[in-house]
């Protein structure tokens, strides 16, 4: 990051805290060349990756900055159900928001009871600590009704931020009255950001939205297709990471990217080259979302010698999962098309949610996996009480699965990798 | 206990572990005996509800299998959001589950994480151990997607009782499309009652329904009404035990019993007789429901030297407040009705819930409290988040508020005893 220009005029007008920043800067810079850039063999691809992990607090927090400066609006979300159609098309950057990082846990505390995910937890502390300039270069924030846990920190959160807050409400089950629900929401959303952007969503520019994040979409589902293969051409932190940057990044910059380094994995596969030998332990993991920083499991599980191959996950295929169609002349039968597509996403929210475990199965046999680990979020009640019913089904295909509950801080890695290292031992036996 | 008759052999015929319950029966009478009978100067009318809770597996039991065999069906439900009307207006009977004792839990924890409420432990170990005749007696069980623990949960619970069970849908907001939910739910909960008692709810059973609830939430409330005179006329524990009787007993017989104390502590009230000094510190309790046998926290409340004169909770005023109009000539305006006051219960699951704040100090400033306990059970986020906004807008009003997280276990007794000593010596100063 040597010539990176200087970007604390622009954090302070931000608000940020630079003491603090600074402090989160050089933790995950560290974090980052020990997990990421000490990897052998990566695709050249990966390269755009690792300056926009170089750059996630600079130059693209500039391209927000400079696009509010030229009138477009900044929306921020934690959760797949915002749709960044409706925000592109209302002339709009959708970014995910900073949530996976043990940062301000203490401060959070303050406001939130002990027992709360550390998801929810980071997003309280990067606020309170004012490091997420994401989060204070949003105009907008979008929550949304899906777990306890957010649905009622939300109500305290929205007092924190510096710019507006909205809350998506969401249904508990995939009914016709369920779907009304989110519909509304939509509606409701489409509602705010036209206010807030002085701009009225046209069939044509929802149309060409939908068309930017289907081919997002279609790139992150040709990486999974690829990721399949064995060998594996690329890691699963590899992998992971473009997942998680394509909730940051500029949509088309972002798919041009990916198809890029899909290219060079197509030519691994053909020649038969993978990231590690063809013989590795092959494992999908199964759960809660990774955002940025979150490394630490799929670090522990790549370096107990085996590979992760795929993630039925938020941040991989349960989020990017299905298209939207674009058929349609209106904009209500286009938030028909946004509701069918985003109604799939079996989020154990719902009940009850027979899909998800399907899904993990099938990506399981799609990528020829080893095992599947299911990792949740120490207090994610929904995740964690589905697990046993995820385990049951998976284990029926004949495919072993570990379960794993943890949190953001380090305090169990040792720990974790006791468990990890048995049990690949076990799978590749 | 002694003249009452063996009902081992219908406990037998239920499917109840008769080792487990004698163990449970012994524990629940000891405990009923220490903490309800060693209170003086009790209300002559509680000798109904001593009578009640001796034959709680008994005698009441028995009358649900008399009522079976007669034809009726029996209902189980674990919330206040399943209407008692419906299910009487289809010739059956509502009765609330086991869901208040430290019983099984280690057994309830092979199914679910460590990190769940005791409430939802509870329920799944008195299931488990085959202790809960309730459970037993139901031909229908229903739950409903409130948190995200009992929602999820019920997804395996429903495989291990002998009834059959449905979810009953709700939304996360008082939206209209919320509304369009609840209705939804209730309409299906009709067909579903029809389905198994084979009757057909007419107007003019459900109008019957309507009144006999209406008749017990008017007793409840002119019991709330009562525990506000200064000096108290009853303990908190007993008021506490009428409510929690009102989800087991006969609902006629329930209301008739209600108005007979209530019109003896008319007359200690008109006497200006409390059931403790006019200079006893005044609490209202506010939070998570406490059902049988969970009286661990008012206990200690009132043996610190506190009387308690109200509750914010489902069982208590949240759970009974509002009747509902019989207003109408259709079952679907009907249904309206019981959605409208439904829709009133101020539930932490809401989002947002000013109400229960309002709620909370109007109760307090109308029982003049000194003080309010918020109670949560640890692990129940809903309540857990809400208590700072509430402990905020209750002070704010100028009435002291103590939160307590706890469980149903023994193990914080000594310590929930000295916060709530030193809470009570603050508020009586």
């Amino acid at each position: 990051m040597t010539n990176t220009p200087d970007y604390r005029p622009m954090w302070t007008e931000l608000g940020l805290d630079l003491d603090n920043h600074d402090a989160l800067l050089d933790a995950l810079g560290q974090l980052y060349s020990d997990t990421y850039l000490s990897q052998a063999n990566r695709p050249e691809g990966m390269g755009y990756f690792d300056f926009v992990m170089g750059e996630v607090h600079g130059l693209r927090i500039k391209e927000l900055v400079d696009a509010r400066a030229q009138g477009k609006i900044v929306v921020g979300a934690f959760c797949v159900f915002v749709p960044e159609e409706l925000v592109l098309a209302a002339n709009g950057i959708c970014v995910g928001l900073c949530a996976g990082a043990d940062f301000g846990t203490e401060e959070a505390e303050r406001y939130l009871p002990r027992n709360t995910c550390s998801l929810i937890k980071s997003f309280f502390g990067f606020a309170l600590e004012k490091v997420c300039p994401y989060l204070q270069a949003s105009d907008l924030v979008v929550g949304e009704n899906t777990c306890d846990g957010k649905k009622k920190a939300y109500e305290i959160f929205q007092g924190m931020i510096p710019g507006q807050f909205m809350a998506l409400d969401m249904p508990n089950t995939k009914s016709a009255d369920g779907r009304a629900v989110l519909k509304k929401a939509y509606v409701e959303l489409i509602e705010k950001l036209e206010e807030l952007s002085g701009t009225t969503i046209t069939v044509e520019a929802l149309k060409d939205a939908i068309g930017v994040v289907n081919a997002k979409r279609r790139a992150l589902h040709r990486l999974s297709a690829l990721r399949q293969a064995v060998p594996a051409p690329i890691s699963g932190l590899d992998a992971l990471l473009a997942n998680q940057v394509a909730f940051y990044d500029d949509p088309q910059r972002f798919t041009s990217s990916v198809e890029t380094l899909c290219d060079e994995l197509d030519r691994r596969v053909e020649q038969g080259e993978g990231v590690v030998p063809a013989s590795t332990p092959r494992i999908v993991m199964s759960g809660c979302p990774m955002a940025v920083p979150n490394w630490k499991l799929p670090a522990i599980v790549e370096a107990s010698g085996a590979v992760i191959v795929g993630e039925e996950s938020c941040i991989g295929d349960r989020g990017q999962q299905n298209l939207v169609s674009d058929e349609g002349g209106t904009i209500d039968a286009l938030i028909d098309n946004l509701v069918d597509r985003y109604f799939t996403i079996d989020c154990a929210v719902f009940t009850p949610n027979p899909d998800r475990a399907e899904h993990a199965s099938a990506i399981a046999d799609g990528a020829r996996a080893d095992g599947v680990i299911h990792y949740a979020l120490q207090f994610c009640s929904p995740y964690q009480i589905e697990a046993p019913m995820l385990e049951t089904a998976v284990e029926r295909g004949g495919t072993p699965v570990l379960r794993i509950d943890t949190d953001y801080s380090a305090e169990d890695v040792e720990q974790l990798r006791t468990r990890v290292e048995a049990f690949v031992e076990q799978i590749g036996g």
